[in-house]
């Protein structure tokens, strides 16, 4: 597989774009010619630069509003191309783009077109340059791949072919199986675009919401697998214009985008069965092995899991960091962190084959996180997400394994548990990166997207799950002004109200939930008077829908993170969306109090 | 005028929010049922603290998935009604907005949802409600105010009317002229709410693209217009979802929805010849008095206006302010200041009638900037634009007024010129609340906005201008994670490219334009070689439309600001857009340079 990518998919200059794809991988990029124009270095220069770095230059792109003209814009055309062909020549590429006329077309007739693309190959073809014509989803007149074919095959000149881009085909809905009636030689190249399924103007969707590969909701093995079918052997290319990736990190956003390639190739494969381009089969995460917390000072964590009932099972014999259980639930605090603030550090998972995950992450280019083992203890793989979350496999029994490296604890907890779900969050700019992360290196499906009002904006919350929905996670996506909201274990229990009345006994201050809510759900739910009573006399939560009910309760926040204690009852499948503006609310008033007595202290 | 918003509207807790709309000088709120739910305070301490603060509670909303339902969930629709009217009593709020049934309805038969209707109004009544009816656009069968409004005749109930919201009737493009039809006793509550032109989903747009009166393209005065010969007295009342303003400061975006409010009603009432809600009228700009620069030292912008060929006019008298003058360009430079990064502080304005303007601006909320003047000193009107630049008003000749304050420099420069444009820039939260102060305080008309690729990603740009193109102010909006771009101020010559040689001659360093730049001019103009050998080797650019010519070239960013020289030839009228990539990625490399050579030196 050759991979390559359009420098318009990222931030910066065209130097610093080249040099982050090829520390990407990639094997080629599109030159973007407004890239170029802005560029300091000359044509010979950036040639220069991609050869030094192994990178080839796949496309010089775009050449616009080309074909469909009266015959004195053509005349233009035609200087117009000569110009950027010398360009071309200095750059030593010898593929462009043009794509269908928008703005200055006054003809579909269709064999104008296709004189006037023959008329243009014809000088291109002096240069031994190809011209990969492409139906723009919003062309004046060419706007479906099928009749830029048409016209492609009329013209009939052997430097003149397709170039095929998801985006203007499945954006328009435009059926892309007669894709493999096309001769693959014929298709001079292939621009790969997920987006999410939206419904407004194309354009616009286009210019601002592309997303890579596994990102979005476009059926990308699909058409990928079509182009293949056509005997299309040419480069897997990127163009992705995307308001976000146009502002992060050019390196880290190159590496994003090369971990789509990667997945979406191998996906493509295994779906039909090829086996070209496949790595590492994805494990199946079978659970949550243990969630690890950091911190320099992990004490108050230690308070509130013992007063929620949990097990001390120990401390660990080589270094400082504890364990908490409760059934299933696995609790690692680890104090080898310099961090004041308590947060979130390592997920681990329970896998058929721990290392093969392993090695399809490192195919997939996450980079292996760092963990202190001594002789003699279990080695652990893990590969750091691209937030900073270690990621940890395992294929054995933790009783067996890394539990016995705990000693001084005891083994009963107040009750049994499992990990219902991990809360995470993102910062704006980090969040599709995190999806595409989870799906390709964790393996986990995306559901679609809600959005819950919190005090500083909409808070955008999409479920990343494995199939039987044994792993959870709930992204959040804070509003870009808004600081990150902070992270969550969610434990599910039999009997909440019996956790919580134990917790309350043995000291644990619970988030206060306002009065006003429980007007709310009795307003909403009809729900009985004692039973109303006891969720208000614990500050419990709770919601219902057509499957079951959800009875919940939240620890206050330490550093960057809590706990949420939940009961389902019936086949209830939610997270008490309902009450999240409440628990945003709560936890505002919350931190907003602390920091008078904190301010107030100093 | 009565006014009202939403809390919904506004960021923060409900108690925070009450605050922020007293302050800002509303007449009442919108309670929104969630921002309760979520409150700590009681709906008794709610109504306590908006008694004290003298502010209404005008309205209780929404009550959703009423009508149009089976019989059994329409029994729960009044139980749930009756749990909501007793928090409405507690509240002391007897105005509760129901709104079409988006989810539950299973039938669209008009005597059925009528009669529901009147058994919920029926049930309403015996506690003293009045209950507002709403067609959602979105509604399930019910998306039509024409609609709503018979089911509300049918339904035949003294407390039963209508609730008229802009945004679900012109999103849908239904004629508002038929609201005059309506009683206007019988309209109970009137939301409104701009938006831009969006081709997309009319849920996605409502809920994240709302924006207040004067800042999107609904025509609101008409629509205000229709409301109020229908007789219609209640409040004018604002319903604006936006993600921006829900993360905004509460009090700042309070004051900036106050002042939508009274811009609307008094161009409604100007539009239709009545004297009722007017304020002082907006004055003509005939064009910019001056423009101020301030900073703690200003020693390079003199060396640059000197270079440029600018006429050093003189010191002020008493006062650590320079003036340079170029033709009719004035540019005040104010030491005044303690910051070290030189900024556009201020823009002086040339109006017919200077105390109107500033008494209109004091009407639309905008606080009066403080300005030292002496005795015998001219005393210039002038207000702080919300994000801090100082305008002023000017009604008397410039050289018979403060330019008389300067003493010491020579009245001659190289060149006559007057100032093109202001290019203001904002912050991603800021640029609403400047749209509609440009608008409402100094008059000015907003264009089409563009958008601009920047190597920090796209840079929104709106043009504000007065109706004679004599006042324009192009204002750019920076990405979220970008910086916000520098200003800059554009003056006109007739000749650029003499200017920029003597510039050149008298040592002015220019921004560097790379050579591709030119290669890609040549490439789309078909320019002649001696012309495009002239702007390579005067690093101009050069842009060409339909209607003409224009040329232009740029000095050096000094601290947040820097200068641009424009040749405008024939009827050219716009900014050079095709050059601003360039031009962005230039000062990114120049900026870049200058931060290496900074810290190579420390």
């Amino acid at each position: 597989m050759n991979t390559s990518v359009a420098t318009v998919c990222l931030s910066g200059g065209l130097v610093e774009k080249i040099h982050a794809c090829a520390e990407a991988g990639f094997d080629g990029v599109e030159i973007m010619d407004a890239d170029l124009v802005a560029a300091p270095e000359s044509p010979e220069e950036i040639r220069a630069l991609c050869d030094r770095l192994g990178l080839r230059i796949d496309l010089f792109q775009p050449f616009r509003d080309a074909e469909g003209v009266d015959d004195a814009t053509f005349a233009d055309t035609l200087r117009r191309a000569g110009a950027k062909f010398d360009v071309m020549e200095r750059l030593g590429a010898d593929h462009m783009l043009v794509c269908s006329n928008v703005a200055t077309a006054t003809t579909g007739d269709e064999d104008v077109t296709a004189g006037q693309l023959a008329a243009l190959a014809d000088l291109a073809a002096e240069r031994g340059i190809r011209i990969a014509y492409e139906a723009l989803a919003w062309g004046r007149f060419v706007d479906d791949y099928r009749v830029a074919w048409r016209i492609v095959e009329k013209a009939d000149r052997p430097n003149l072919g397709l170039c095929l881009d998801s985006f203007h085909i499945l954006s328009r809905g435009h059926d892309p199986s007669a894709i493999e009636e096309i001769p693959g030689e014929q298709i001079f190249f292939l621009q790969l675009a997920d987006a999410p399924a939206l419904d407004m103007d194309v354009l616009q969707w286009s210019r601002h919401h592309r997303l890579f590969p596994g990102e979005g909701d476009f059926d990308l093995t699909g058409f990928l697998g079509h182009v293949l079918r056509a005997g299309y052997r040419g480069p897997l290319s990127l163009e992705v214009f995307n308001d976000t990736f146009r502002q992060t990190d050019v390196v880290r956003t190159a590496a994003h985008a090369r971990r789509s390639l990667t997945w979406l190739a191998d996906r493509t494969a295994t779906e039909n069965g090829w086996s070209g381009a496949r790595i590492r089969e994805a494990q199946h995460v079978t659970g949550i092995d243990f969630v690890e917390v950091a911190g320099a000072d992990l004490r108050d964590v230690d308070e509130v899991l013992g007063q929620l009932g949990f097990a001390f099972r120990g401390r660990h014999r080589s270094k400082p960091v504890r364990l908490w259980t409760a059934g299933e639930t696995r609790i690692v605090l680890d104090e080898q962190d310099r961090a004041e603030r308590p947060r979130l550090s390592g997920i681990g998972l329970t896998v058929g084959d721990a290392r093969a995950a392993s090695e399809r992450a490192a195919q997939l280019g996450a980079p292996a996180a760092y963990r202190r083992t001594y002789r003699g203890e279990v080695e652990l793989r893990a590969v750091s997400a691209p937030d900073g979350t270690g990621i940890y496999w395992n294929d054995r029994d933790p009783e067996g394994s890394w539990i016995r490296e705990f000693d001084g604890g005891d083994a009963h907890a107040g009750f049994t548990s499992r990990v219902d779900h991990v809360n995470l969050s993102y910062a704006w700019q980090e969040f599709d990166e995190a999806v595409l992360f989870m799906s390709s290196v964790v393996g986990l499906g995306a559901r679609q997207a809600a959005e819950v009002p919190g005090p500083r904006g909409l808070v955008r919350s999409q479920v990343m799950r494995s199939s039987d929905g044994v792993v959870r996670f709930p992204m959040n996506l804070a509003p870009p002004t808004a600081p990150v909201p902070d992270r969550h274990v969610a434990i599910r229990v039999d009997d909440a109200v019996a956790v919580a009345r134990r917790a309350r006994e043995r000291g644990l201050r619970f988030l206060p939930i306002p009065d006003n809510a429980y007007d709310d759900l009795r307003a909403r739910f009809a729900l009985d008077a004692p039973f109303l009573d006891t969720l208000r006399e614990l500050g419990l939560l709770y919601d219902r829908d057509a499957d079951g009910e959800f009875i919940h309760f939240y620890t206050p926040t330490i550093g960057g993170l809590f706990i949420e204690v939940v009961e389902r009852r019936g086949a209830y499948d939610g997270y008490g969306a309902p009450g999240a503006p409440v628990r945003l609310q709560a936890q505002r008033q919350l931190a907003r109090t602390r920091q008078r007595w904190t301010e107030g202290a100093a």
